[in-house]
């Protein structure tokens, strides 16, 4: 009799679930909801008002996506849920929310229903960096071992600074939480009654580690002195690896979802790690990009080791048993569509709609023309600051060597580039400390969509690039870890083996191509030091300038 | 009795003349021409085709347009030809054709017809790139002390690269020529009868020197033996300083063109240098800055001294009794044009056709509501490479700061911020090298139509800006030269204070802009070293590896 799996997959805007053959490997049926209060980023649905830079979410959407989009797959492939043995999730994180002892969010409470602060703090919530810069500085004088896991720094986006933010702001709600919960977990809670924390989060998010657990308490005293005991009160849980099941599914659950009651529940999970067994990595040495309007490296290795620049190192924060290594470019798809929306000139969109092209598609063909180095340019893809290796948001992008000559595929050529050199910058610096990597993965819109930018980046890294073969990497992944915490299969490993997917397409370097991209890559990595590293910091001194603020003499 | 004189001036595209009342100055009359070859860069009237990088001109388009718009004017303006007093001629330069021993052009021979080299080689011809390369290098093993006052460099637009051309590709056209003419000086020679060579196109554009006269003739002998004796042959006349009456209007011009037989013609000039005293320039300190595609700065001191990376120094080459010095940027205008050609998003475009504006005005407004560095951009100017202060063909341009939020506007301002940094630069290199700049002077269409533009040239230059009251200041200043030659005035000062023009606008420094501009151009000048010194020749290996050269090992 075959058996099936479900992965449910939270993203920003929308969730989505798949339901997997998991004999065959074969997607048979998806179904996807906007969550319907998106992003809240100016009001509440009472209308009060958000301070700048916040982004919260509904935690009732998440339901609301969970129990449809379930039903929905079961419905429409009309497979029983007898037949059914697992269920796994992912989400975007650090995406929290503070709630009461049973797991009920505090702004279902009609006393909270109008504070901003007992809602979910979405990743993108970016008013908490005051807190961030604070823990940040008082984690360096106190010598925290901790931060040079996380490349010297702690992100805005991360959970205590988020819940500092709370504390610092409302207090009364700090106050009622019992737990902040990652969204991921909260989910898994719901569906089984069991709370539970998994290591991908924890680790990469919330500053724990497998063998230290999470700093001391005199740290987050120096923080707050109520804070100092935030982790054995309203973190207290332990925290359980990736491939474990969770618990089962509750009788209510399975009464909104369909699924049958008892089915397996999969340790939560997060959208860009869940990825990597859904392109069939297992093990060490091969990096997983999933390239979209930023783009998100996955690497595992064999021992923890100190890569400077790189969003953390977490013991079984990717696949139980590894080191799993996460990095980051803030800019990639994102500069593209900033080109075509700011320096695309008319005749260009014109030329394109008359072809009937999305403009992306159009310049990526005109593009193609052009061989490595014809362009004369070089930029630096720092549009959106640096991420890794420099993590530094104060960089901004640079472009040179235009004439009078330079036409805009050019340019939109050189962006692209820019964007490659900086994946390169981020594995050679992985292969300097000690982390192999070997082969090169590739998932996301980008991977998907754009052949022509997929060469540029074989060219540039001069390794072989392997494409996901799902269109819905993230829910393949979920329903994998579903699998497999439904007896399906004995580890992760295997059933990766089985249901993971690359498309037949691979990119391969073209040596011509490489000797040039080789040259470039030098004059990059020159620029790269001297803007980025303090030789030259005219862009600090610009930013500076821009906010207004006054010369140091 | 009200007398006038008439100024002819020789564009690339067209010729005009205007007439002009010496006493109150005001300018009666104008009628402009185009030449019917306009430029010939790709072929000959009979099909000849041409080389890349090639521009030429007919010489009889010249005469056309002189005849033409001189009569124009006289039947137009209803002013007695007995009442105009004297004629003065400016041309672009260098621009020279060979012709026989009576000053017919060898392309009018039936034998020459289909010989390009017979024809008017335009300023921008470019053709002769590579003896402009190997003059320079022979003059600078052969330790000539004439090239320090250029800058270091002979142009390829200069006269002897393109006589050398001709001599190298066509040696029956250099056999056959008994001179080379500037245009300017031929023009002068048809009107007049008689054969003249000005002190400006000399001194500027054929290494003449009042104190020294041409290079030796070991020089040109290193050349080509052939070239030995030029300047005693194919150049010998005497070289008159500008202010001079050249001769008189012959009986055949005064019957083509309705002046008076025995009319007074100046000494030729040259277009940028004759604006000059069209703004009532007659003394050191003063800079003029002609503003269009490129700019062309004009200067006078009253000392000869060493300024490394400017046009020339030329005494007389201006004014008589001074040095003439002469800077430029070789890419202005072109930027924004530039920009707006490849880098203006539809919808701005759109924008700016419903509100009925020009895009360079719907940009200069829209960056009007910035303030000085709030975009957080700084650029390079150098698109079409540097002419002053770095004689460098081979940089190229350069941007940073660019975010996500980058608009086009911001963009926009920043190439014109670049090129006034530019113009800075040129200014601080004249004062550190003994030449005073004490005020500052604006001509040409941008000086003309951009008052955004000219604020943001006061705020960064730290100057008040004068702008030419005439819109046809070439013209302009060949009248107020045509006037002296006929005795109107006793010197082309007096001429000058009498008949030049400003207009009321004034552009002032403003405080606050200029403390923040101060700023940006310390930024602009560390990056201006950086890249354009050798500190890092990042452009020029883009450059080798865009022609295609392999890497150096």
């Amino acid at each position: 009799m075959t058996k099936y799996s479900i992965g449910v997959d939270f993203g920003t805007l929308s969730g989505r679930a798949l339901l997997v053959d998991i004999e065959s490997g074969i997607e048979i049926e998806s179904c996807a909801l906007d969550y319907p209060h998106a992003v809240m980023d100016e009001m509440l649905p009472d209308g009060t008002r958000l301070g700048a830079d916040w982004a919260l979410q509904h935690p009732k959407d998440y339901l609301d996506v969970l129990t449809k989009t379930i039903a929905g797959v079961i419905r429409k492939s009309g497979v029983s849920a007898e037949d059914i043995i697992g269920v796994g999730v992912d989400f975007t994180a650090c995406t929290m929310l503070p709630v009461q002892g049973d797991g009920t969010p505090l702004c279902f409470a009609d006393r909270f229903i109008n504070n901003p602060h007992a809602y979910v703090k979405l990743w993108k919530h970016h008013a908490a960096q005051d807190k961030a810069n604070r823990l940040n500085s008082i984690a360096e004088d106190m010598g925290e071992e901790w931060l040079k896991s996380y490349g010297g720094k702690i992100s805005s986006e991360w959970l205590f600074p988020k819940i500092w933010q709370i504390l610092s702001e409302a207090p009364e709600v700090y106050e009622e939480a019992d737990y902040f919960m990652e969204a991921t977990d909260w989910i898994v809670w719901q569906m089984t009654g069991v709370q539970t924390r998994n290591s991908c989060t924890a680790g990469y998010k919330a500053i724990w580690n497998k063998q230290k657990g999470y700093p001391g308490e005199v740290f987050f005293e120096a923080l707050d002195p109520r804070m100092r005991d935030i982790v054995s009160t309203k973190l207290d849980c332990s925290v359980t690896p990736l491939g474990q099941k969770a618990g089962v599914v509750t009788a209510e659950m399975a009464a909104l979802t369909g699924l049958k009651e008892g089915t397996a529940v999969a340790i939560a999970n997060v959208d860009a790690h869940v990825c990597v067994p859904a392109v069939k990595i297992t093990g060490s040495g091969k990096m997983l990009a999933i390239m979209g309007t930023s783009t998100c490296h996955m690497l595992m290795g064999n021992d923890e080791r100190y890569v400077p620049g790189i969003c953390g190192c977490v013991e079984d924060g990717i696949l139980p048993g590894f080191f799993g290594y996460e990095a980051g470019q803030s800019c990639v798809g994102d500069h593209f569509a900033w080109f075509c929306e700011n320096c695309v000139s008319a005749d260009y969109l014109e030329a394109a709609q008359k072809e009937g092209k999305d403009i992306h598609v159009y310049l990526q063909e005109k593009m193609s023309e052009q061989r490595p180095g014809e362009s004369g340019l070089l930029a630096l893809d720092w549009w959106n600051g640096n991420r890794s290796v420099l993590v530094d948001v104060d960089l901004t992008g640079m472009m040179l060597g235009m004439t009078l000559q330079t036409k805009p595929e050019e340019m939109y050529r050189a962006l692209v580039e820019s964007t490659a050199y900086g994946t390169r910058k981020i594995i050679e610096n992985f292969e300097q400390h000690g982390v192999p990597v070997d082969e090169f993965y590739a998932a996301g819109g980008i991977a998907e969509k754009s052949p022509a930018i997929m060469q540029i980046y074989a060219d540039i890294i001069r390794k072989p690039i392997f494409i996901s073969g799902s269109a819905q990497g993230p829910a393949l992944g979920s329903a994998i870890f579903g699998a497999v915490a439904g007896g399906g299969f004995d580890s992760v490993y295997e059933a990766a083996e089985r249901l993971g997917k690359l498309k037949e397409t691979r990119y391969l370097p073209i040596e011509e191509n490489a000797r040039i991209y080789d040259r470039l890559y030098a004059e990059y990595d020159r620029l790269h030091k001297y803007f980025g590293e303090g030789e030259n910091d005219v862009m600090k001194r610009l930013k500076a300038i821009k906010i207004g603020e006054e010369e140091n003499i």
